[in-house]
């Protein structure tokens, strides 16, 4: 017995299973009066006999969203006929005809003179559609061993590898601005916080090149995925495969310009490892965008001032005429919750689903657009607000105090021969020394100092120069002027890698 | 010395870091040429003289999706119009000016007649640019006190509660047709399964009704959103209060339906709680649609063949004839990742931000709107499928088999005094038996079950009834007709609660 | 022909998937050695003949943690045995045995004296193999009619209402010392910030009530928690419900103190609702901390420097004296994610899962255990940091400045009956002309003024009063002392609700 | 004005801002008199002077988890002295005194002789004072220029370039039983689903391959991330650099194994992209174990019937003796929550917190770790779940039906010279037509082909055997037998690269 046949001639029970009207509620007794419209020129109105819900029909739709990659959808199915010629499916003139149509119906999307149609479900089955009406029954050979299942996955991988290089550049733009900046502005002094707490003096052009490092790293990690992203799916069929022989994927691969050629063909229609990547690498990406803004934002507040954004990056406030607000860095900020959203929703509409092709994989494309434009724009803007920023040197400088030179006192005694250990109690106590003074660290005599330790000597003044404090930070990384500019270099470097 | 002038009078270094072209990116140098348009017209374009990057108005922008919420906006204006009159700021005819003007306002976002201006970035500013336009200067007193952080919020609390009884309206219509299902076909046995293997008997309609309850659940916390959603924020300016001696907040509250004012305004311009909380119910709903579309899609393979979807919520193949897919519940099941991911991605967006208005909250509204969207289609799709699911009970009754009543000859025994932890073992025993026998559970002879325990008797062969293993479970919440029955009177309390 | 029995009684290919060496991975063929200790002793040894991989044991064991829920499992299965008795299941005298059993049982856990065997993989396990230890073959009868399933449901949901009960208190805690500072230090201004920039004069009560309302928000959310977590699953065995008639589900659930009884058996197994209710209630208030400890880090830095952690919340660095870091704020910021994993790792691990038990559900427990941890331990650490804050109001009094009154100004304007909007681009203008003159805004003269409008007058001079400007913020909700005071008594009268 | 210093210095209020009692709730008070053990022995101890609360001790102590770093601890230890002695800092007998002295330490710990004291609050800390007990006061020299920040950066990454090592070698077994049944088991077809509704035959190996590949591709991003975890951070001090002439960096990740160093000491101190990255890694295998679960779940189902687990791998029930569950596929469904919460907490705890260290990454620890130990646990489970897996090929092959080769037959036309559009339609009528007639597919005679299209020949009757339907799909990636022993070929060179 088969059971697929059995589900088609049910029993008598069957009957009073076709639900009577207590459970038919409104909208589902209306829908069936609705026209035949919804279902009589799907591509499988085949055998399709009911009438479909026109919620389910909106639910379901793709085109409003998956028609950004017509692009791609044409030129997928134009390396896909000239692939069909050597398997005997199309001849020379066929597959002239069908390539030719195709660049017609890309060249109405660029004019934006395309007809959507109430029936066209997604960009597939809109462009044989067209492609149908411009060339004749020629076009209906198209589709042969072909499935939307391997055709989906072929033109979103095309969109993503042409956003990726895009997104690339935009980034090296970012590290550009910044490598520029931390090489004029070397000279600026500033204090660096741990805990948002005053700790040592550094460089500003050290700060700004700890953020231009993540985002170098975040470059490598983009140029990581696009051997995984460039991977072609067509020729895979439905989910086992493609039957007419003498299809050469590797010559689509080379057509469309993919790196490799999917390895398994189930594997190939349901792989969207490749939209996780991205979202990963944006959401954190985003994060490291959330951190700059977080700094610049408390260093453009009154109380600190180390920084302005310019007009351009800032909005005022309906109501406060005085009001100057970073808006521009809060959604750099705010947006990295957006970014992680989608990344964290399709995850979970991965999980747990089974093999091949399930219309839970149609979730793929709006988290990857919108996180796509969402990096985008951001990258852009960042570069834009870094471009433009006006920092006040001496205000940074003002900031700094005596006391951010404690582990430079301790370190003096270090250098005496007293162990660290020791030498950072000491130290302790002249910070607490000093409060109970009410002076400064720096304002400790000679005499105060020797309480504490008698390895004090005249030269400790000299551990009160924030500059000296900074260029003894010399150590590959560190904070002193030779060390920032090598930085520089090492990131030029990457970025022509 | 005040920070905040300092800003705005720089040193000497400021104009050094006035940044010259090396960091000037094309597209940012190409923007000083941009014509005034994006500021000009700004509300508080009377500080501004810079230019604002085209790029980060788009970012920036949420007229786009906020439009939607314009009749709120309407409304939300016409009584704080009303309020302003005992304050003094207007008078009865410049109040009736005001409503009047408004009223045509919203008027041409229902006819779509509203025509939206470049530099409108959002629906508030819109609106009043309109106002104004059409009743002059007047309109430009409608906005004072008031600013649009309490003005957003306003606007998206009331929009939230017209969908929220909306959706209960839907998710009420989902749980009727369940318990009509549960009554109907209360005499369709099938397998209960546990880990997805077979376990006990069942009823149909307890499998249904343990769904049924999961969704009485999200109605009772649906119930709950209500007084937290409800709450006044008008009246909060942009942070402070509102300074009008006579403004009546309770009346305002009175005048909208909310049921409480916002207890504190700084709480109130950045209180999302309201969001938050609707995504969280929106991402659990979502979770038990998905589990039992899980259920849904697994009976209705060939193996299982329990039901089959109508074709109104089945789809075909582009490439295989005989295909008929659940995309339905397959959506369902998918759509609550993107679910979830709105509700994680605003929650990060909120976490670590600091009090009262910051430009991150912006990111509220768009998740929120495709979360109640999805919901919202997602409930009335569940509804069509059910009420127009095909079972197959000859199929579910086929797929009983007496292993699967092994707990009931436990349960035998145990009605003849040995400890269950015994019986088991001896039940188990019997199953290890039959399959060395190669027959089925419920064919061991009384000789075989003596083996095992002396205390079987010939009532054992009372044991491989299904009907009677279903209707022995007639404890409160059981499997037994009347236990059934029961839960669906318990269920249609709830909806009329 | 039925599908389970054939699994057992496998054809010829069967004998050649019995995988020879080659898959055999060293580990997997060392496994084949291990002794029977892991399978001879588990309740269902009846029936397994095969062995268990170590590893799966480590994977698949829960006593490690769920041991923490002995006392509700003894008290559980007390209540349970007491059910037992009208069933004719356990007659007066078993059932006292059990129960005194259990009762030392639970004694021993006290005591720290339960000991652990080896094949304890649960709580539930290790309890009832130490009662038959104690008391005999009679110990074997408490489990007649239940399973784990229904037994684990009633454990976790016996915990959780404990814990929920004393999370209450220590929230109350919370908002009664900010009710006391609030009312304390109502005198102290400070400045109000939106996008971190000075906004408006504020009274510094006003903020901290502003975070008090959230958390007097996160009260009222988890007394919505209790309706749902109280409910009873014991009763509905593994999942069709309890076969023995006279078992009286309301008299065990009153016997235990839930407010109901789980209405559906198949649900009532499945239903984790309330664990993910509570790691959303948990998640929205760790997000609420975060918004605090951000506030407060920020207001410690020396830049700002309204206020400074007691020593007893703060601590030092391992290399710089100076250094006192927020780390209890900072945790508090930080564990906002911790939940949050919590939260979306369970809401993951349900997704898509099939109805009933399915073992995905053990994932439960360590996330709700350790946010109850998270969120008890930072509560009470809340607390303590704002037991023993210090605040600094001269520190917070000289922030304040001239242009946050710029409102004020407009507003002047708007009483002398000039529309806001255009008394908005007065007071920009004002602003703009103090920038340029390099003097305060509230320096301008009356000259100066006048050439921006001619109904300044000689009164203006009384808008630059920091304190009229609060107290002019009267209406509900607003900054002026009656205003906060309010406040104060609104959220008492929440606290003893 | 120094803001610093002013804090300690406060004027009269701070008397008044001393909570008096009614702020001072029951535990804070009693904290008072706790005794100084909690702060006197700090490393810091030189300045503080106010207690501890031990509950934020306990909130705030890392010991109990990151002491399984110890090895990673005393390596970077025993580098770091090995590097001052180029300084000065040490001289070589001080340096062998403390690389012998942390060598008697790391012994103890792996003889679990540690005595743990109650103020080690964390390895790092823990393990100085050892080693300072041990050797004496030179051992206060080896923290010289170091700071904790840098410190537990470079334990955690040392560790993980080790766990990363492990789990390579456990994902290549993984793969490699794929493989080995993939070739052995070639010979077995079975149906192909797509929607979880029978598609097409295929071969059971390529069902297995099309896992391994996502395994495969697992193994390739694994392999990615080890350039940005072999990053040293050692040398950074606590933000701004190491200030000892002569400390070379460069050596020090020679000695440890490092393959880069950390170009910016600002972000290294902070950089936990290495822990994010390992989640992201983790999280996505897990949605492929995820995967892999749910088909073998579904498979194992009493209705489908093609395999069953090893008892190994299973596990019963308590209260049902005929069961046996898929527990450990289960587990690795749910656990792939588990991971995935791990990631998305960790996250939103890195979102938005300013630059350098800060208190909240102390949260990346014990996710990384039990991610870890998920993932290494779970992949080794599904070795040996796959190692010991029975599969049945005849209850695989009964289920492929005749309509699977719909689109054969489809194709069958094409060849004919067809377009597919239309063969398509005509395969549909065909299946309708086989559903009227209530045959199989293949039942229909070539006389009710006729009747569909002229075309139908004698040949047709060749479409009916899913052998030659599996072995057309023979481009590459197909499930021919050649297609799939080609995949295996390829897995296995890059188990090797």
């Amino acid at each position: 017995m088969d059971h697929n046949q059995t589900n088609t001639t049910p029993g008598p029970f069957y009957q009073s299973t076709i639900i009577p009207n207590p459970f038919l509620i409104h909208r589902y007794a209306a829908m069936a009066s609705t026209s035949d419209d919804f279902t009589k020129r799907k591509l499988w109105g085949g055998r399709f006999t009911g009438k479909n819900d026109p919620l389910l029909f909106a639910y379901n739709e793709s085109l409003s969203y998956d028609k950004r990659m017509h692009a791609q959808d044409i030129r997928g199915s134009q390396a896909y006929a000239r692939a069909l010629v050597k398997t005997g499916v199309l001849n020379e003139e066929e597959k002239d005809q069908i390539v030719a149509g195709l660049e017609k119906v890309g060249q109405e999307w660029k004019d934006g003179t395309f007809k959507i149609q109430s029936d066209d479900e997604d960009i597939h089955t809109a462009n044989e559609r067209r492609l149908t009406e411009l060339i004749g029954s020629v076009g209906g050979k198209l589709h042969t061993g072909r499935s939307r299942n391997d055709q989906v996955a072929t033109d979103m991988r095309l969109w993503l590898i042409d956003e990726v290089k895009e997104i690339e550049g935009h980034l090296k733009d970012l590290i550009r601005v910044m490598i520029a900046r931390g090489r004029q502005e070397v000279d600026a002094l500033m204090p660096g916080y741990t805990h948002l707490q005053r700790a040592q003096p550094i460089r500003w052009s050290h700060l700004l090149l700890s953020h231009a490092t993540y985002f170098a790293s975040d470059l490598a990690r983009l140029r990581d995925l696009m051997p995984r992203i460039s991977v072609l799916p067509l020729g895979s069929g439905p989910l086992a495969g493609n039957p007419f022989a003498g299809l050469d994927r590797d010559a689509i691969a080379a057509d469309l310009g993919f790196q490799t050629v999917g390895p398994n063909s189930m594997n190939s229609v349901s792989d969207r490892d490749f939209v996780v990547e991205y979202l990963m690498w944006a959401s954190l990406t985003a994060i490291h965008l959330s951190k700059m803004a977080e700094d610049f934002i408390i260093y453009s507040t009154s109380e600190f001032g180390f920084m302005q954004l310019s007009d351009a990056y800032s909005t005022g406030s309906s109501i406060m005429p005085q009001k100057k607000n970073p808006d521009s860095l809060e959604l750099l900020r705010g947006k990295s919750g957006r970014i992680f959203g989608q990344m964290s929703g399709f995850m979970m509409s991965l999980k747990g689903i089974p093999s091949t092709y399930n219309k839970d994989l149609q979730e793929d494309k709006e988290p990857l657009f919108d996180a796509v434009d969402t990096t985008k724009n951001g990258i852009q803007i960042a570069t834009g607000v870094l471009s433009t920023l006006n920092i006040f040197p001496e205000k940074m400088k003002a900031a700094l105090t005596p006391d951010m030179l404690a582990t430079d006192l301790a370190e003096y005694l270090v250098r005496k021969g007293i162990p660290f250990r020791e030498t950072h109690h000491i130290s302790g106590s002249a910070v607490r020394l000093s409060e109970q003074k009410g002076c400064l660290l720096s304002q400790l005599t000679l005499d105060d100092l020797r309480t504490l330790s008698d390895k004090f000597d005249d030269d400790v003044m000299q551990v009160w120069s924030f500059e000296q404090s900074v260029e003894r930070r010399d150590a590959k990384g560190g904070t002193s002027k030779r060390a920032v500019l090598e930085q520089c270099d090492t990131l030029e470097k990457l970025l022509s890698a």
